[in-house]
């Protein structure tokens, strides 16, 4: 089952109509015979100066110490920059061993060249061998690729990733396995264009089920759209802002870990070249 | 010749007298029988809230696209977070491939939870095995060790590393060698314990040699001294504050590729639990 046959944009993936061509470079992605669903958006030129935001928030369960999400970050060789965000099974330090270690895998690929398609294959093959198919973790790997051109979305988990473009929202949400389990399983990627006022939202399902035990659901659809729409905040501002209401629905008490991995194209604000990391770590009570 | 002898701060290091007590905790770093210089500095407990903040900010040479510096950051399995900076030699393409291969080296080591001493050494000897001995790279590692409880300062640089805490401003500045060229090359280490108002500076030779083509020499030291002392900024800030005077002393045509690397320990500002992470990265003309 190809996904690059005659609608390689996946049945049901658009919420709103495509319009540009669509392009499927399989090779470019590691998307070969043995089938992941490959989905390529239009590629576009970057006659503006354009700069790549990315906002981080994550938080662990209540009464947690250690979250069992992770999120590791790398350049990529050929230019461009990688986000990785694995949920390991459960919560905790047991979790956490299995994120961090599939985190570990596919991002330390990514760093040497690997395509994006093959590190969430080797990463999910790694899992399986190393845990005999006992342990699963659900990753999504969101990157800025200089050589394709695209922002390349990789999903191996059950949340959607949402994207906002000029032309509306959409949710990536196409059917796609967690990873460690099962024979063969295999990304979905989308590729984007890189194009201004772009965003992009991974969470994992800490975020997507706050306030299930109160049987509240978290549109974070709804949320995501009016915050681009009123157009105010950065990447940063929106991951806080998903986090902070997804905090709310547990009642400050988060049910699961929760990671929010917000990026946004925007024209550049500042003119010089300086490429510019932040973070702020919490150290716990030693 | 070992650190942990006499006098385990090692000669010369300290631009203020160091009060505290020294503990020397060689096994606990990697620094064994062939003998890295290690210096370790009290340790406190952490009785109120602190928070890691890191501020990154970098430009490539003037007219190159390609910055040959490296930075790249972990988390550690056993709790904390690492920081990497590598410069390759030369600049450019060249001196990218370098700095990545040795950035990618040893934070692939400290993400499987490898010790500092022994991932700066493990980066040394493939680098020196891979490019047989003909090409050196500088690098320099910052972790906030939750095991240890320390900062672990690792360097292999001619470029110091500065500290400020509420005693005052020290320079790391020890003879350390570049990795890659000679046998047996080992990392100066310093143990800085996890105290509030701390701020560690790190930079690469771009920075430290801004001016130089006009004889003009760059106080590093002295503009940390003048940031913290004001107390109103946070790392971020100060990695910009250096990058733009630095930037203003090449005539904002950087001679060499630029990095500054801060992280500071700091009461937490935010009283929730949540990591934080941003990033801005300009694209290139496509």
């Amino acid at each position: 089952m190809s996904g690059s046959g005659a609608n390689p944009q996946g049945p049901g993936l658009l919420l709103r109509p495509w319009k540009g061509p669509a392009l499927s470079t399989p090779d470019a992605l590691g998307g070969d015979a043995d089938g992941a669903i490959i989905v390529v958006m239009e590629r576009l030129n970057n006659p503006e100066q354009l700069e790549l935001q990315v906002g981080v928030a994550k938080v662990s369960k209540y009464a947690t110490s250690e979250s069992g999400d992770t999120l590791e970050m790398t350049e990529r060789p050929h230019g461009g920059l990688s986000l990785v965000l694995a949920d390991g099974q459960r919560s905790g330090r047991a979790a956490k061993i299995i994120s961090n270690l599939v985190a570990r895998k596919a991002v330390s690929l990514l760093a040497e060249g690997v395509r994006d398609g093959a590190a969430a294959r080797a990463a999910h093959d790694y899992l399986r061998t190393h845990r005999e198919g006992k342990v699963s973790s659900e990753l999504v790997m969101v990157s800025l690729d200089f050589v394709t051109r695209t922002i390349v979305v990789s999903r191996n988990c059950h949340c959607p990733v949402l994207v906002v473009d000029r032309e509306g929202l959409r949710s990536l949400d196409e059917h796609s396995e967690a990873i460690g389990l099962y024979e063969r399983t295999k990304p979905v990627i989308t590729e984007l264009p890189v194009s201004p006022d772009t965003w992009i939202v991974a969470f994992t399902d800490g975020v997507l089920e706050a306030g299930g035990h109160v049987c509240v659901t978290f549109d974070v659809a709804a949320l995501v759209g009016d915050f681009v729409t009123r157009g105010e905040g950065n990447a940063a501002a929106l991951a806080d802002t998903i986090l902070a209401r997804a905090m709310e629905l547990d009642q400050q008490r988060p049910q699961d870990d929760m990671s929010v991995l917000v990026l946004s194209l925007v024209p550049a604000q500042v003119k010089d070249s300086a490429r510019r990391l932040t973070v702020r770590f919490p150290l716990p009570p030693f």
